[in-house]
Order: structure tokens, then C-alpha cells, then sequence
């Protein structure tokens, strides 16, 4: 067998999120029918992160195997004509039989874009959340308040109460919110994610922009590991992207020596 | 009767055109609908621009007399509210009784959208026309021939052969192709536009970016007046926004004292 990664874009909007689940359209189930069509059997495939219904991906990341040896650009084209409207491989290498998208990555980005004024262009309304009644927010405030949620902390707070794990510790390597125009934007790389917990940290920096609390609210949050019920909303999945999933050695250079096919 | 300008924007894809046609989904019909759900009585909208089935816009501009003065952050809601998917009012302000959204106009800015590349990010492909085998392409050679296009010149052979006019002379102000990355977009200013008239520009410096005709063949075309035969492709209409209507006096300045309601 000859591991291949593959990167994914997607418009959440038009799938039941990505896992795969019998009988509904999801990302990873287009993916595996897509290889399985070229493949004549079935074919796993590993996502660098599960995403929630309604949630975007610029850059996902996923492995697979097949049994034979795909020239890449062959292999491109060839899912492409299987996946169906609404996700599209960008890109296509093969990788080391150790090489895993989820396991192997050394950070995810996520980027939630927000759209800050009363009318909004349709062609961007399915992937921005739209705060209508904004206009007095300072979101200089909440771009503040982001430097707490770098860092190592216990995010137990940040994720949605029935998913909170044992170990909710992860690691924001950086957290900024930036404004240009009507356009606000959370970028945020971390090592890992707790259930929705960007759309949580919206939610919270929401409370902080409009003044309801102070930027150091946030780190209060963290430190007392308070229940969800006291943080603000959980915004939606529309304004939500995967925006890049790294590695220590890119899947990208499939030239690199590392990454020769045997 | 008081008169309003609005700029508005729209999902080309979503409608069969501008023009208000019985028993079509148009943009014109859409607007007029709202604006009667609001005045109880038929309105008619005048548009800067007609744009043809599946193009889009950023910002076209129309204008309509109401009988009642609005405050136009109200008349602005209360229009969105009365609008199907795909379109929306973006601003709307008070303008004196000459003031009309297509003969006031000075100038009109297109943009083409063109992306060039073999994969194609899904939430982008409904608004750029993807080219995918112009790796090859030289756009510079293409940026190079917009410097013919600049200036006044009979556009005859730019202009889709059943509708040619008797005057096809139109005065472009500024004709620029950029790109970035993938994406390679042509900028247009002009005082007047032809029917495809932007879509066959692209169609010509396509045939000059893959080499074959030399930049100065658009400036053949346009002096000797050709006939539409001999020219390239018209680009599909996807990748075309109206982007911006200059008038002297800008509609969206209402405190002006040339934009008081009297």
C-alpha cells in the first residue's frame, strides 16, 4: 500500500459536517466513495480534524492508501471528477507509511471572520457571521483580550459543556483578532481544539467588545475553569474556516527526501 | 414625489438578469416588488447598468420616487426586509429630482475575475471564471495589451454582433489586468459599455496571454473595426462584477447641500 495526503477545501454549508455517517452526505463519506470509485474497493480516510456541520475548510489535511502508485497530478484530477459540488482536493503527494493527518500535525489554524455593519453583500453572507447591531462594539478591546488565551491553559471553559474532556489543556501558540473595514477576523493557532471552542472564543470576546466585561475577563475564565453556562454565545459554524493544518515536514514537497516514494 | 438612489448588490447567479421580465426571477423585478410592498403602489427602478444573465455586482446604482420621505437608514431596512435571497440594498440616500442612477452616471468600473490554476477553492468557483489549463499563459503579455484598449475608440468589434449599434465609439479611462497568485482580474473604467462588451476584451487578451497574437493586435482590431468573427472567445459570465457608478455628486453624501431634501 502507498500513503497519500491530500488537501481539502470545502463550503460546510452544503454537507452534514465531516465525519462520515450512514446515509448522510458528509465530507470524509465523498472523499472515501470518491477513492473507492477510483479504487474498485473501499478506501479509510483520516481527516486532520473533524469539523461541525455548517463549518468551512480552506486547508484540510487527509491520508489515505491505495494500492497502486498514483502519478499526483493524475491522482488530483481523478478525485476531483469523483468528489461531488462543494469540496474539492487543492492538492495531492505522496507521503511516508508513517505519515498521518491528524496524528502527525504540529498545529491547526482556524480563522473565524465576522462581518461588522448593518448590510451585508449576499456573496459573503454563507461565510461570515453577520453581527447586525455592532456598530458600537470596540474590538480593539476584544483584540486585547486575546493575548490571555495564548499560551497553555485549562480551556474547559471553551468548549461545549456535554464534549468537555478529561484533559481540556491545550496550547494557543497565537491568538490575534484583527479589524479591516466591516471585516473582523480571529485567527488562532493552537496544538489542539475542544469542541467549538473558536466559536466559544467569539462568544467571549463578543462580551469584552461590547463592554459588558473587561479584557481580563477572559483570563478569569481560564483560570477558574468556570462552568460554560457563565460565557458569552456560541457563535455559528458560517463564519468558521480550517484554515491550514501544519507539519513538521511538509506533504508538500514531495521532492524532499523524506517524502520519496520507495 | 421624493426621489432615492441605492446601491445595491447582488448573486448574479441567483436571477435571469437586471431587466424586469413577466414571470422571471429578475434584479429590477425584485426591487420593484419590495419597493411596492412598501408604497402600496407600483414603483418603478431605474439601474445604472443593465447587467446580462449571471453577472454580478458589487455595486450597481438605481434610482426611484417614493411619495413619502423616508429616513434612510429606515427605508434601507425596510427594503432588505422586503427582498428575496441573492440581493441586497447596501446604502440608499435622498437625491434631488434630476439626479438619475443611469443618465447621471460619469463613469462605470467592471471587474473581470479570472482564476488560474488546475484546482479551484469551491466558495470561490461561482464567482471567477476558472481557466484551467493557462499555466502556460503569459498575463503580462495580456496587462501589456490593456494600454490599447485606454482612450476613445469604435469598440465594434468588442460588442456581441447582433446587438452592434450604430455608435459603438465608447471612451475607456482606465483598463488594467493584475494578478496575484492565482487569481488574474481586469479592471475596466468606462463611460459606456457594449453588450459582452467586457467578457469579449477578455476573450481577445486571453488569445495575446497564450501567445497567439502580439499585444498590438487589440490595437488592429479596434482600428480596423472588425468583425466579431475574428476575435476570441466571450468569457462566461461568472467572472464579471459590476463593481462601482461615479457620479459627479456622489448619492452617498446626503448632508451635502446639493443631496438635501427639499
Amino acid at each position: 500500500m502507498r500513503r497519500y495526503a491530500a488537501e481539502v477545501s470545502y463550503d460546510g454549508a452544503l454537507f452534514r459536517g465531516w465525519q462520515v455517517q450512514p446515509g448522510l452526505h458528509t465530507i470524509q463519506g465523498s472523499l472515501e466513495a470518491a477513492l473507492e470509485a477510483l479504487n474498485g474497493t473501499p478506501v479509510s480516510v483520516a481527516g486532520a480534524g473533524r469539523t461541525d456541520m455548517g463549518v468551512h475548510a480552506r486547508a484540510q489535511v487527509c491520508t489515505f492508501d491505495l494500492p497502486k502508485a498514483w502519478e499526483p497530478a493524475r491522482l488530483l484530477l481523478a478525485i476531483n471528477a469523483h468528489l461531488p459540488a462543494g469540496v474539492s482536493a487543492m492538492r495531492v503527494a505522496p507521503v511516508p507509511e508513517d505519515f498521518h493527518a491528524r496524528f502527525s500535525a504540529a498545529s491547526r489554524e482556524y480563522v473565524y471572520f465576522l462581518w461588522n455593519a448593518s448590510t451585508i453583500y449576499p456573496m459573503l453572507a454563507p461565510y461570515v457571521c453577520w453581527v447586525k447591531n455592532s456598530s458600537a462594539y470596540e474590538w480593539s478591546r476584544a483584540a486585547e483580550a486575546c493575548r490571555y488565551l495564548e499560551g497553555t491553559h485549562d480551556f474547559g471553559a471553551f468548549c461545549r459543556a456535554v464534549d468537555r474532556p478529561d484533559d481540556s489543556v491545550r496550547t494557543m501558540f497565537r491568538v490575534r483578532l484583527r479589524q479591516k473595514g466591516n471585516l473582523v477576523w480571529l485567527r488562532v493557532l493552537g496544538n489542539g481544539f475542544l469542541t467549538n471552542m473558536i466559536r466559544i472564543m467569539m462568544g467571549n470576546l463578543e462580551l469584552v467588545a461590547k463592554g459588558v466585561h473587561d479584557p481580563d475577563w477572559i483570563k478569569t475564565l481560564l483560570e477558574e475553569g468556570t462552568s460554560r453556562s457563565e460565557g458569552g454565545r456560541t457563535f455559528p459554524p458560517e463564519g468558521l474556516f480550517l484554515w491550514k493544518i501544519n507539519y513538521e515536514d511538509s506533504p508538500w514537497t514531495p521532492n524532499k527526501k523524506r517524502y520519496d516514494v520507495k
